[in-house]
């Protein structure tokens, strides 16, 4: 495997891009700042990339003001990782202080970027979640009386539902070298294993080939086909005849791929077959609907269509595929009713699934990147017929 | 390596007794349900054990009422894996839903356990997060104009800070795979290897000895110590004279490890040993002082004037150690001013820090349980003197 990694890290301009688009639109909406407590949103901004998010101790804030770089508020144990990236304003205090836990410091920065006399963007609506406690959320508010807290969710979700050059060549690379782990899957996967171990076996491979963590992995396995789909893998031993599913969520340089691959376990009956087949041809309907200028809606009825004229039900997932990118899922949704209008840039997973019975399903899914003149594959796809271990 | 790793999943009776304990006290604070949506408490209450919670697309809601067991509020994708777990009563709903994602469902469960004329508990305070988006939780006030929503973090917290014996099991052993890993470093690292392979060999290290997985590893190595405690590895080959300080929070069965080890890089000097044996006189120190009917800040006071003495600075982590269980860090902290009795069943990390001037410091840490006669070791300790890699 001679693949070479992209560089870890954005240059400046990547930076200088997303803040004048964020400020281009929060002048649009009169917006005098934004306030961002979340991973992505503080990474987007400021380049910060730590594991320590684990923790959930400590409030992390970033200002992106209307003019002038983001400004960083944040516990003082965080200050080095900051400086690494590319905000130069960073203040800190010694957190944890459960009694003022950085609220004084932040609402004095913000008073500094007019919040007094304006209107602060706060991501609030479907997928979003505010990192910090709600108490001192309210508190904050109560210390800034005269100025309007609003909903900045479309502001942000416009911003990244585009990713660039350099975004997209993470999620590429992170995409080719989780499918040549799935495609080393025959030499790890054998009768008889307890799936535990043909997952420990395979995020290992992961690593070895170089991801940089693989904070997603779930799957199943049952005969015919699996009914859970995103449990860790139990001690059942695989069997001859099962269904095989590992889904994997894996990072290079804080971008995910998102994709998964089906395999019968010695033999495969001719329902597994023709299930399989159809979810190929479904994935195949998605991604030629998916060009730009299509809606999300269109791509959802293409791989539904090819689904149910199949015979299947489309099961319960809830939808058929989502954006990707500095998180596992990401806006938009590929679902009957999401109307997002498809762009060059998009990083999306077509992930058709359908029932079978009661008790269990298939779920196929792939990653790909829409350009100016259609869908582009992200991952190197799955066979066109159930591969079946020896 | 023959170490019996303790079943998965809890008994029932672990459950009940968690509820009891909580409806116990939501009947002395008047309250008719708790509402939780974290991951931590979420499992609390419930055992839903899932890596899906990767995905910030839908929410999830776990209803504890004050009589019953919890009910599950849940997205159709969840429901055959929160199947697995305790609870009996699960509703869904096709998420993601943004114009109702599953709040009309969430509200109509809250009237029957009888909010409209109660008070709905949800942690608000320090060291929590709403895992919902803000604007919804705004409408879940405004469905239910005649309940009180109030912080429920004080009775969360009281719960969550005694673990039982089958919880503390699960932190031994994950700290005793962790201990084994620390243990074969010198086979892993030698000067002129990249940190981040020597970081991706001690990951792979532990997915082999069977943790289930790795979600903090951060670290750093410079000559005589280092400046930054929560990045992740840089390319920078090793050199003799480097500390390396690696620290991880590695999961068994949905329960963390959290301590790290320090090593010098061929040769160490002076100043690099009398640091790090200060640091190691200090966690001494911490563990005498850590017994029942102790506070918090008297451990911390403990370790800081061994430090203090020795003549360093304590550093800029804030703190000398937390609680850890569920989640890498959990309530309480050790700090000065924490004033949170010991008592048994818990289980802290002492975590002693010093500046090295103004470039760098040293950190030391190990984890522990607070008995009725003091505090127990979970993990083995680091050697007294610095380790020395050939």
């Amino acid at each position: 495997m001679s693949r070479v990694a992209p560089p870890r890290g954005f240059a400046s301009d990547e930076f200088e891009a997303r803040l004048e688009k964020a400020q281009a639109r929060m002048r649009r909406e009169g917006l005098t700042s934004l306030l961002l407590t979340r991973e992505a949103e503080v990474r987007y901004f400021s380049g910060f990339t730590t594991p320590f998010w684990q923790s959930p101790t400590r409030p992390w804030f970033l200002l992106v003001p209307l003019r002038g770089k983001p400004i960083a508020v944040i516990p003082e144990i965080g200050v080095a990782a900051m400086r690494r990236g590319w905000v130069d304003d960073i203040r800190s205090w010694p957190a944890p202080r459960p009694e003022d836990d950085g609220l004084s410091l932040l609402v004095e920065t913000l008073r500094e970027t007019g919040a007094e006399r304006g209107r602060v963007g706060v991501p609030m609506g479907p997928e979003t979640q505010l990192r910090m406690p709600l108490a001192d959320y309210y508190r904050l508010e109560a210390a800034l009386p005269t100025t309007e807290f609003v909903d900045a969710t479309g502001l942000i979700r416009a911003l990244r539902l585009l990713k660039s050059d350099a975004e997209i060549a993470r999620i590429a690379h992170v995409c080719a070298l989780a499918g040549e782990a799935f495609a080393a899957v025959p030499r790890l996967a054998a009768t008889g294993q307890p799936l535990a171990e043909v997952f420990r076996a395979f995020r290992i491979d992961l690593l070895r080939r170089r991801v940089d963590d693989v904070p997603y992995l779930v799957g199943g396995a049952g005969p015919g086909g699996y009914a859970d789909v995103i449990s860790p893998p139990g001690d059942r031993a695989l069997g001859a005849g099962d269904v095989l599913m590992m889904d994997t969520g894996a990072v290079y340089d804080g971008y995910f791929c998102d994709f998964d691959r089906n395999y019968a376990v010695e033999r495969a009956d001719a329902a597994a077959h023709r299930a399989y087949a159809t979810l190929y041809r479904a994935t195949d309907a998605g991604f030629a609907a998916a060009r730009p200028g299509a809606r999300c809606a269109d791509v959802f009825h293409a791989m539904r269509t090819v689904i149910e004229d199949a015979g299947y039900d489309v099961g319960d997932v809830g939808r058929m595929g989502h954006g990707l990118g500095m998180q596992l899922t990401e806006w938009p949704s590929l679902t009957a009713t999401d109307r997002t209008v498809l762009a060059p840039g998009m990083v999306l997973t077509l992930e058709p699934g359908l029932s079978l019975g009661a008790c269990c399903g298939m779920v196929h899914e792939e990653n790909l990147v829409i350009r100016e003149d259609g869908a582009e594959w992200l991952t190197c796809r799955a066979p066109d017929e159930l591969p079946v271990l020896a």
